[in-house]
């Protein structure tokens, strides 16, 4: 089994550098990253609801978009820049009163790009997905410090 | 000229009701709607940046969103329950230091769903778009009150 | 074990009335049919290539979502049309020289939509996929004979 | 004006070259190619209709990435190699009894990349579109000849 490139901790310690204040404020909460993987949970808030207590499908698409780049940073060589190139995100369920889960993988990552593939679950449903969401990253140069 | 559905003042005065509050805290601006159009702005803002002052790829594919619930509404024939079914986002070049601009366009209502297109532009720059956006929405029933 | 609602022999029986017969040129072999799970195989094929014989991204869409119908049709409680309303297709690496493998799995069963997702791949190399794809189906009403 | 860097004549001369006899079979016709533009058509044709005289969706997608490989050479300083890295197709209506037209545009061409936008329409309907895509191509370097 390939060593993850990044550990869990430096992900966790990460968090307010690699993204937005905004994105911090879903209070998102990295659960696993391996080699080419990373599990991340957004609990069930109230930020995030529209009414009727739905998760907004914007939350659900951040969290895609945010997992995937601990599962980029899992299997890149070094740290570099990584760039959301496309995401197309299929919602099959609505989302309320329960945290949401999103697995992240990375299907190929080349030299100059990187494909992953996350499922979204609620808490504790992982056999029925709220939805998936296929991204495509563009790699770059190592990343300033 | 079709009139919309939806009027500004209205679409206005519900962006409380209808967004959770993670999604107001975008501080959006609805600068127009007619039937099957409409334009939001985000303003240039340190909460969706990331560092290098890079506006966040997860806020342009919620603002893709936000805006295209706006031009659904000014075309349905009452008031009804809406859920995003696919949205397939590409991000063509990075935001930075102005605001981002979002136009939305309806391309089909049918009876049951309904099909948009976003363009994505940093302001003063709608012929260089930054990003661009397709929606699949599922139309429901009545809206409650 | 759910039973396929669709039996492989139907599947491979029915080839010549569901598809145009420019899809039944692409030869394509119905390998498994399950509940919720159809694979299809397409051999390797000059008519396919373009320069260079790499098999053409237009017979990996195709694939994908005419391997879908079959994966749809083994789930729905009985004959029903289904019209494709989205497919989002990317792509990994370049196809040639072998057959290309489709895995249609159905992610999510509902009364009016169908959602699914397609891994491609050339054969015997299921761990090195060479794209991906989702779809979204509306689901109608009882199939005229 | 920017002229275009492919001619409609290099364009017709060149799809027995560029294009698999797949996709040849489909009889599709350049009618337009300008800079960042191309416009083609597939006569109605009963080899891509399925049952009941429907255009198949595999063809709408197959003429979208083939479209969209005349504008892309329309823009490039150079004949190079692309390839398609995703495309996401909505289907708005069936297609039936007319010619399929697809009109494409590039929307951002990069160093590397290079975005483009498909609307496709029956034949004199534009202002009811059937379908849209968006495509995303990695674009390499020169091509051989």
């Amino acid at each position: 089994m390939t060593q993850s490139a990044l550990s869990l901790e430096d992900a966790r310690a990460n968090i307010s550098e690699w993204f937005a204040p905004w994105i911090q404020d879903m209070d998102l909460q990295v659960e696993a990253v391996e080699h080419g993987f990373a599990r991340l949970r957004v609990p069930a808030n109230e930020k995030l609801s529209r009414m009727g207590g739905i998760m907004c499908g914007q939350a659900m698409m951040a969290l895609a978009d945010t997992a995937m780049v601990f599962a980029a940073f899992s299997v890149l060589d070094q740290p570099r820049e990584i760039a959301t190139v496309q995401q197309s995100t299929s919602f099959f369920r609505a989302v309320a009163g329960k945290d949401l889960i999103c697995e992240a993988r990375i299907s190929k990552s080349g030299r100059t790009m990187l494909f992953g593939d996350c499922t979204l679950y609620m808490d504790g449903q992982p056999e029925k997905p709220a939805g998936q969401a296929t991204l495509v990253y563009a790699v770059g140069g190592p990343r300033q410090a």
